[in-house]
């Protein structure tokens, strides 16, 4: 890893492209080499060549499985064998649930106690232990700090971790090596686990990337402007999985290797969305729709032809669907 | 092909292994060898072990593709200059509307005219003329003979012919090439060209096939035991692509071919559907449900414990799900 980037704030080194190879070898005998999509249909809407990496149809249904098995396959035994810990409400949980269970180890999941049904059953049927908290970023950390002093154990942050950033990375790695002839690959970005690995990917090869996020959660795009962290506070946007703020890793990788965050109308994530059900045929989380809803909105940036979307996940609960008035 | 079946009312050649074989090889630079899906949730649910053969990524979306594009690759340049005809409100439509598309020669296809919005722009999409009429079998082929008798054009059937069923076999070859270990495979029965291009391909390889149809419309599996084609009049299923009757030419290969046909409870049909939505994160139509419904209706077959299942479809209107009340 890289010298500390200590005028970032950031409390670790900062992930390199050896990092993500490494953690590419690591997870290869557990999670899915995806498969990429593409569609005529789509390609002529936004007059650019997409390649869409179905990050959904990765085990436990999105992209966070490669971080998490990254972060519990590293450990030593020793360490290990305290079990890990995490907080989160979504697809960071489940995944952490699973890596945990592969390796044959407890897994701790402060979760909010108004957390879906859904989400904690995904929890529970990996046989992880759910501990349920008031849901504030306070509440949640306080848990895990308590726990954590009762019984020490490996916490695993849902994307402030370089661990955590190498495993995402391989996403983009995979994606570059399926694709070889990308000008630009778009990510999400939420805490920015996700996007600040598939820059390292891209960067190596001297490939463009952009996040993409919800205009009604902008905290990325602000805070690289800002030149500081500006943490987002309650979110009203549909994508879920995109309402957290950076971290102090995430955002010292970002400020010096992606061309920027495009941010995209609540209309066009669900536009993206249902495109990506009728005409992929695969089922696309709100925030794995979020970097078509850019094209939908802003069209291709400028000099960009060949462009590889990260579809970060397929969790939803299909009794709500956004198009459909309840 | 092997000898016409005269008896019972076959009007063409069985379609035979070689016939699959040779479909395969002339559809190969079209048509896209589709994955495989499974699920350790759904395992454990059935009790067996599944794989998904995923014709719902197949080009436009259903396995549909692999016939039309055959018939079509297979004219002779004077056939194929004279266009291609036929009557379909469904997935069959839009699939020869693109092969003729491929080719390069003009498609007409007749539709009734209460067909959804969603398929005649997808036809159209293709560039193929669409005539309309009413929504009857007799109407229907009373549009094309008229048509015909002005302009001779080549029909194509959409499942009563032995150049579509050998395409639709092209499905299991690929499937039992990607699964060597399958017991058998269950696909969904309709019009029955699928599921005789399935039974010729497994039968080849001694593996066992069952036809899946909708309890509301079960004239397959009354037809096989009659010994007789009895055919279904307005059946009430939530899987539209299986409302069609049996052929004289798809009862010849299936009397001889399958083990049975199981029914499936619409319930069954829907659960089914949403299973697969919700582990595999994929868009199945009902029918392509139909298969893993009766595995959740009736458990797995006696001594069969490795099924394959055929998602024939993913076209659906993603505004009225059967899980939703609107």
């Amino acid at each position: 890893m890289s010298q500390n980037d200590s005028a970032a704030g950031a409390t670790q080194d900062l992930p390199t492209i050896a990092d993500l190879h490494q953690a590419a070898t690591r997870i290869k005998p557990y999670a899915h080499m995806t498969p990429t999509f593409s569609s005529t249909g789509i390609d002529a809407r936004v007059r650019a060549n997409l390649v869409f990496k179905a990050e959904n149809l990765q085990k436990a249904g999105a992209f966070k499985f490669r971080g998490a098995c990254n972060a519990v396959m590293s450990l030593d035994n020793e360490s290990a064998q305290r079990g890990v810990i995490t907080h989160s409400s979504g697809n960071h949980a489940a995944a952490l649930a699973l890596a945990a269970r592969l390796r044959g180890i407890n897994a701790t999941i402060v979760m909010p106690d108004n957390a879906p049904a859904v989400k904690k059953a995904a929890v529970a049927s990996y046989g992880a232990r759910i501990k349920f908290c008031e849901s504030t970023e306070q509440a949640r950390e306080a848990t895990v700090a308590r726990l954590c002093e009762a019984t020490p154990m490996e916490l695993i942050h849902p994307y402030n971790d370089a661990r955590i950033i190498a495993g995402q990375g391989t996403a983009a790695l995979e994606l570059l090596a399926q694709s070889p002839q990308l000008d630009a690959i778009i990510a999400p970005i939420g805490g920015g686990g996700l996007l600040s690995g598939t820059a390292i990917a891209a960067n190596s090869l001297g490939i463009k990337v952009w996040g993409a996020e919800p205009a009604n959660a902008d905290d990325a795009a602000r805070s690289l402007a800002a030149g500081r962290i500006i943490p987002v506070v309650n979110p009203d946007t549909v994508a879920d999985g995109l309402r957290t703020s950076l971290g102090p890793l995430t955002f010292a990788v970002l400020r010096n290797s992606i061309e920027g965050i495009i941010t995209v109308d609540e209309a066009y994530i669900v536009e993206a969305m249902r495109l990506i059900w009728e005409r992929l045929k695969i089922i696309a989380e709100p925030s794995g729709a979020v970097p078509l809803g850019a094209l939908l909105q802003h069209g291709a940036p400028a000099g960009v032809q060949r462009i590889g979307l990260i579809i970060s996940g397929g969790n939803v609960d299909l009794d709500t669907l956004p198009w459909i008035q309840a």
